[in-house]
């Protein structure tokens, strides 16, 4: 029943806090999360022969989303501030060509979670393509991004139902 | 025909820079973007009724939005700085109860569009929200990020067209 | 007698760098920060009836400190970085109309204390509430920032006396 | 009468924004707000002692405070981004050795004023002062934080009177 | 003569703020600083074969250049922030296989120079590839970081006379 | 032979990620790097007359180096976010009166090596000693930032060869 549930970041009064994590265990905390970047066949494709060549479109999205990774504890205001031990992102062309597919997976020894941290990076990642390829597709649509699986903390391992809604 | 336009950022090598915007003319530019949350109904209505007390869910989220617009040059690797002169983030309730809908809308006397400020506020608003909401609903997506319209420079005023690819 | 005391921050020959904690012990500290708004009754009274409608004076301070306590090592040349485990910041509205008071408090299990970040905290909630308010008070005066309590460390628990100077 | 005010980042639903200064314009501003550290007698005299040969905590609060003028809009929410063209901090040994005072001065050819980048640089120079001298006086208080003086825009020069209160 | 010179950040008592640009006219700046990395030539190879495949190495520090050259006022304590209009970063294989050099222009409409963000361009880039390659090099010396070419401003046009002394 | 080394921050693929350093050990690790800036004798000694009365262009180059090591993992995009222990900046003036040579150590326990910090601080330490000094000496060239020495983690304790090669 939904009144056992309570949105953790807010106390009794409605204010807003960050939560007090002293007292939760160190454990190891993996989380994935996806989103993807719906563009024109012709978009996509550009950024696949730019990839063949250079690749840098894909590669500064890489490193976008990771720089935002790092940056989560600033971006979100009640996120703890963490050191995370492993930031990857990888890419993958939608095999009905209707776009690009990012993931974001962060890896953390300590006491929260790290899923923020992966949905900021796919964001960013996410951001950073929309503003390489805007002069020819402005019409681009950022969609989708959720968190696909995550390891670690008293819930233990967490999936994604495969039939959830999609975005 | 696709080969009459370019990947902006990329220069003949395929190597990415900053593009040199030096003289372009400064107009009053205007952008405004959307995007949402999907969630189960119980969540919304959590966040509608502590909007109802204290607003704070929203009041948080609108804050991280207009912050990470101010932020977006230091996110996104090849955006120019800016010095915004309005950011503005409202928020509704989607008529279906299937989430929450925000918008940002950024404005500028510059030599650069906004959009990727507006883009940037509404995706930084989106992930607030899952951050406060996630020990509830952790199966949330964030979905449908993209610009709405957007005024000044040399391509004028653009509108998304209403039957475009939904997200 | 004060030849015993010595600035930490300064070595022999008077030049500043960032204190050795690496063999101090990691324990748990908490610090007490307060500070307050010293403003007109009707400034106060428009944040009062602005907080029983929808909060956003106070929820804006309250996230701005919350940020600013994260970015404590960034503000303050010579403190260590750290992961702070919790902050909260609370109002009161002073017993004679004077103004606003401001608490804050950080947590931490970590080698060195977090007094600076709830005293950070403090100020920038301070200077959050004065940005909002001085179209209608720009006299407006932030004082008696102090530290109230701390403990953890090698000294302990530590508490202002109550008759102490009055900023 | 206090309705004909309103406070200016709140809307008409008493919702925050950063208010729309495009059709401001651009003039001259110059902003000084001071502010001070009440501590020991000989707490002042090691600072000044120090003062005398390396001169490092004051240099050191002063960097502290010129850096942190420059992040004034990435610290307070609602406040806009500036291009700061001057920035001075000076400091004052208070004539009845109570404590130090610290200056902060700010110019901006722009469409805001510079009030919140010059108090944000004289709190984070308090903070500074209260950091590096923490050890050996830790119940510093800082106090008395205001604007003295502002030039420029709608409202022109507005000086603080003499004989208003005291933080 | 060298007494005609005084230091520009330093005032009358020697003590450092941030000069005073706001009578300065905004003319059209331009600055390109170079650097170099040595190498073995071994690890040099690595990066050219990796850069005929994927070019990661030098796109990652392309980005962190650039990035860097947006952050120069927030590095640097007495630099202003600056609205970059044009930030590139080119490399060169130097022509005796003793390692890489790195270029980089950075572009403005200002009041200020923009060598210091050429430079903290560059040295960045110099401080990733060194990151990327400590692994199988850790003996890497970042050497020769210099102005090489400014334009615009009272001082006009300056240029590095070819046979200056070498880092 | 160098097949038996590889890019450890480049993937199979030729992709960047930030390593996994999850399993890594914590160890006490320090790193000691070093770099100079070459200058005109007259500058030189500019800057040793102003230290003599009131210390500040190396006050606040210290301070700049200091500040900077806390922010390498912002500035590096692959570096591991780290929680330094120690940070400290020491000069030298070069005994040929060529110019000023920069020293940086920083400690930590923890699960990376430090090395880059430390020559993040010492690179921005010189950027700031260009900054203040360029109006009189624009021909300066930072120079020779390489790493002394490092200890811990698997490699152990690393000292640089006295005749490596020169920068």
């Amino acid at each position: 029943m939904s009144t056992s549930y309570s949105l953790t970041h807010v106390n009794a009064n409605g204010e807003a806090n960050m939560v007090d994590v002293s007292d939760k265990a160190v454990t190891h905390r993996v989380a994935i999360a996806s989103g993807q970047v719906l563009m024109q066949p012709s978009t996509l494709k550009m950024i696949k022969d730019n990839s063949h060549k250079k690749g840098d479109v894909l590669a500064i999205a890489r490193i976008a989303g990771i720089q935002a990774a790092k940056k989560c504890g600033d971006l979100i205001p009640l996120c703890h501030p963490l050191m995370l031990t492993k930031v990857q992102i990888d890419f993958e062309f939608a095999s009905d060509s209707s776009g690009l597919i990012i993931h974001g997976l962060c890896k953390l020894d300590g006491k929260t979670g790290v899923e923020m941290e992966a949905l900021t990076a796919v964001s960013v990642a996410c951001l950073t393509i929309f503003d390489m390829c805007k002069a020819v597709d402005p019409g681009m649509i950022i969609s989708n991004i959720h968190v696909r699986e995550k390891q670690g903390g008293k819930t233990g391992h967490w999936q994604r139902e495969t039939n959830d809604r999609q975005g």
